[in-house]
């Protein structure tokens, strides 16, 4: 009886340790004026001359024919809204993948925590979460120039910094992370369910269908990842009466540099995790959207760059919204746009 | 003066005539305890023998070596959860979508106007919204068997019933319909922009990763549709114990044969649209069904089939969840809920 005590007293201590961690994860209630999806942009291509098909869509079913001549839908992209109750951010907020990935990136965290559509949802900010033109919900076609790129497990263990160069191995036990690193490493499987093929060829398809989506919802504040860096700059030089301020986590690049001029009233900041300064390719990457940010400033333009170890903040890598201190660093993003007036 | 009053007036008569049709729609907040999204099933394929790649993800970015031989994950599926403040299901409700598409069958109908997601979890139902192995959000492979198949325009426009046979045209002012159909026929190329690639080989792979849904989530009760009603079938034979109870929206086929007395206690209601007795194809489906049905009630189940218009419910096509009637279809879904005790 005393052991059966002892073990109910001991269930009862881990419940009230996980409490505090519940809520610093934010699980309070989320509540919505509504929510709902849609697809904008993309075209109609026509396809000529092909033979029709008997194609028996299910096992024991009714076969049915299809012409595949005829026009095709192309090119759109898909986007999912969620409209606070009680909202506090000024404009609505776009979040945008990287590459290879979809808006799977900021819904829940492969280790099962909340991740950054939460946070900002929780924080009062109407969330526009869309999967870039090409992938997840948006679609795909066979039409598209060159072949899909497919990623390894391992690839990116190193190239988004879980561990330094030559640090990966297939098995679980060899693998090598940076010391103290904030990504949830035992969660890597789980990550690489996210992933899903990518063009190499598609760019300016994504941008247009991008532009679709801010003609349709902003004006906005976008906050982008890694691959969607460049195209939230990009799109923002096409529509910088629309884009009202830009978040860049770890942007794959600039803009064009010879618009960036066009973002000379369109405040931005730059977030990069640790050992990028000194990691062989993140280390030129960063060069690059430093060039381009010198670029925006000599216009006469805000930007600001900010590495997350010269703040305090240690062990992030490139996919700082699933660390396990993402929303240490969302903190981060929510000052930068309460300091921009962007919250009531 | 007078002319901007009467303006005016207009406007407040147009705002208090769109007012019950909003509420109709269901526009009231959702509040949500918690949401999220998880991948689960898949498994690890090995490629070995190939050389490495050097692949330039970004336009004038930095070059990265790609080796392409080692682990890939395939086969896993995508799940969006949203868990209700003020639960009445007494289960979760886990809605399959058809062939060609994702879970944004139940999301916004093309029409702009809210779905089957919206309508459920408005009447206090916890849902798991997925996507298809090989669709969407679970990602893809090159893996798979045999090439994707991808829908010219016109072929769902005549397979979904909402014109009779031969009656599609490129030109929208020569397209013809069924006589009162309740589709958004102006958004039918809205609708289009929903669809995704499939293959026709990836049956088992499909079903083992709605297999380890269940096991994760469930029990529950699974609202499928079209493709999803033979999947639905096929996983409630596996696990009869998980799935309480299955709702059909226009199946394309039965489950396994050999099986459906696995089904004796898992209550199912059947729901087809208008015109599916007289169709070519879908009077052929439909006998499927009934023939599958009839097994197991064989058994000793219990299966209801719903044909809508002779319950006075007219004009749906095979899409019913985003025909303008879609909440009036949902009722009916609902009331039978309600009948097997499963609503609080």
């Amino acid at each position: 009886m005393l052991l059966f005590d002892t073990r109910l007293a001991v269930i009862a201590l881990m419940a009230s340790l996980a409490a505090p961690s519940a809520l610093a994860q934010g699980n309070e209630p989320i509540a919505l004026r509504d929510m709902g999806s849609f697809h904008v942009g993309g075209r109609l291509i026509e396809v000529t001359g092909q033979p029709t098909k008997e194609v028996l869509f299910t096992p024991g079913g009714v076969p049915a024919k299809v012409d595949p001549n005829g026009k095709y839908q192309v090119e759109q992209m898909y986007a999912q809204y969620f409209l606070v109750q009680n909202r506090k951010g000024k404009l609505p907020l776009l979040m945008w993948h990287g590459g290879g990935l979809t808006g799977v990136t900021y819904e829940t965290k492969p280790d099962g925590n909340s991740g950054w559509l939460n946070y900002f949802l929780r924080h009062g900010w109407d969330v526009y979460l869309s999967d870039a033109m090409e992938r997840g919900r948006s679609g795909w076609t066979d039409k598209f120039k060159g072949d899909p790129v497919f990623l390894p497990l391992g690839d990116p263990w190193e190239r988004f910094r879980l561990g330094p160069p030559g640090s990966w191995n297939d098995d679980k036990a060899k693998r090598v992370t940076y010391p103290g690193v904030q990504f949830p490493i035992e969660a890597y499987e789980q990550f690489m369910k996210q992933g899903v093929p990518r063009w190499v060829t598609t760019d300016d398809q994504i941008i247009a269908a991008y532009v679709a989506l801010v003609d349709k919802v902003c004006p906005c504040v976008v906050l982008a990842h890694s691959q969607g860096g460049p195209f939230a700059f990009k799109v923002a030089e096409a529509r910088p009466d629309k884009v009202k301020a830009l978040v860049l986590a770890e942007p794959a690049g600039g803009g064009s540099r010879d618009k960036a001029a066009a973002l000379k009233d369109v405040p931005a900041v730059i977030i990069f995790g640790d050992n990028a300064k000194e990691h062989p390719r993140w280390s030129k990457i960063r060069q690059n959207v430093h060039d381009y940010a010198g670029l925006i400033k000599q216009a006469g333009g805000s930007v600001e760059v900010i590495d997350l170890p010269d703040i305090g903040i240690k062990g992030n890598t490139h996919m700082m919204m699933m660390d396990k201190n993402s929303d240490q660093v969302a903190a981060v993003i929510q000052k930068w746009l309460v300091g921009k007036g962007l919250v009531d």
